[in-house]
């Protein structure tokens, strides 16, 4: 049995996981970032991860047939490098090259949402499709792409970018420096942004006593109130999801894939979410001669970015 | 040497190529497709093109690998039926197995945009990319997408619709039925759509000058208007064109391409079309760390549909 090591690294912490061949993770464990140090004392921290996760499985180095990184950021998949990454404030990082030398086993790199779409894609809601589409709702909106069950992310790797095409142009400024992106209305973000606008629009609502009394809204209020039956937070939420589908059917439009996969803390929702976007689909997409893609949620959660990072 | 033969089918006319190893059309010919009469005529009309063709080329049908044929539309490429195509009227036309049955030679079918885009590919504005976008810009907007230096269409081979994508949410009717399509805006039906709107709002300008004079404005009198100085005719080239970018830079960031071709008859303005897009694209793409992908014109005119028909 050769086992792999997946490492998901964000601005906030880094997990890791020690992966069999069935794409099960036999060993875990998650250390803090603590993105502000040099990046070489980050690296020796994934080392020392990765040590104590042979030693605690009790195998030989020798048994691991290679690391993954799934990393926030832009890869240069080539030269084991980050290019750059906002989370990690990092820049031409050479996570590849300096984590290979402290342990002396190959190390691969990709982008974690890249990794994310492919777990999925091997081990979760997606298994046994080769073309995938994947969009991480959270903070922002991560995309990954699968082709013939293999990562795509263009002739650099650096697309995939699901996240930053505009549905909207000039609307809501993104992160990006565009205008409109769809991670300006489809991320958790956009949300929270329309429900306070909608709340103080409609000061009668439970969206807003919720607003009022927690100073800020975040996704757990707003699905809490459109579960107790509240008209404007329902609204909200058909509105959020109008955004949603309208880039989802771009991307089946794009891509045509077998299935598109839902992930971020929103996909916990499950048909609320899916049920308006099934429906979108069927009435937009553009070649109603062939069936539609199959729309689910993420299955495995964090645990998607180690075994997809595994395997990059 | 084995020769194949491409055949570009449309609304209009049906043209076909003897196309060689080098990618080289060595004989051509055209006929109206005729598109009212039933399937079975258009397709014996097909099978006496290839014959005259092979007789006029002087070389035995034994000699032809392959015919391949690009067809505005859906299709089924593995079951070689047309599944729908809006231009023909078609619906699930066993294209490929009839003209098979004809002359006995084995026949291949794609979408026609998709075709041109690997005729670039093969042979034109884009020899020696892997990984390319291609947007032609005509009545509508054709997308074709090469990855690895193959047709990229998705799991059902009906994706690639890159004109069907929502940039505008809620904006501009589509053909396809839903609002703000790039097709609505970036297509030459579009920019005409601008440009009368926009004449009508200056009737100093040369613009409305030859609008009043025709009755109606095309592409070539706007270009004319531009060309020779008109402020109005500038400032709806300049609007169009920033749609255009708009979701050119959408696509850069989805496929992170090598080469973005764009073909459509407004190609032939070449510079003035390709240098406000290059700017946009420097300004806007997400990934600033890897080289932008080169903006070209396509070169190969209807030849690109002929020359990757004879490849699908």
């Amino acid at each position: 049995m050769a086992y792999r090591i997946g490492i998901d690294i964000g601005g906030t912490k880094i997990a890791s996981g020690l992966v069999d061949e069935n794409y099960r993770i036999l060993l875990k464990k998650t250390i803090p970032t603590l993105s502000e140090r040099p990046y070489m004392e980050i690296i020796e921290d994934m080392a020392q991860m990765v040590r104590e996760l042979i030693s605690e499985a009790g195998i030989d180095s020798s048994e691991i047939a290679g690391i993954g990184i799934g990393c926030a950021g832009a890869p240069d998949r080539k030269n084991g490098t980050i290019l750059y990454s906002n989370n990690l404030g990092w820049y031409n990082v050479p996570l590849a090259g300096e984590l290979r030398k402290l342990l002396g086993i190959p190390v691969s790199i990709d982008n974690d949402a890249n990794a994310a779409a492919l777990g999925e894609t091997l081990a979760g809601s997606a298994k046994g499709s080769s073309c995938v589409v994947m969009i991480t709702l959270g903070t922002g909106v991560g995309g990954g792409i699968i082709i013939d069950g293999k990562i795509f992310a263009g002739s650099h790797h650096t697309g995939a970018e699901a996240g930053h095409h505009v549905i909207v142009s000039g609307g809501e400024p993104c992160t990006c420096g565009r205008k409109g992106c769809y991670e300006a209305y489809a991320s958790t973000t956009a949300l929270i942004r329309m429900a306070e606008k909608s709340a103080r629009m409609h000061p009668e609502s439970q969206l807003a006593s919720s607003l009022k009394e927690n100073g800020r809204l975040n996704g757990m209020l707003i699905f809490n109130a459109v579960h107790q039956g509240d008209e404007t937070a329902r609204k909200v939420l058909d509105e959020y999801l109008f955004y949603v589908s309208e880039g989802l059917v771009n991307l089946v439009n794009i891509f045509d894939p077998e299935k598109i996969v839902i992930g971020g803390g929103i996909s916990a929702q499950g048909e609320l979410i899916l049920e308006p976007v099934r429906r979108r689909l069927a009435q937009d997409v553009f070649c109603k001669a062939v069936p539609l893609p199959e729309v689910v949620c993420a299955t495995l959660g964090n645990d998607a970015g180690i075994i997809g990072a595994a395997y990059v």
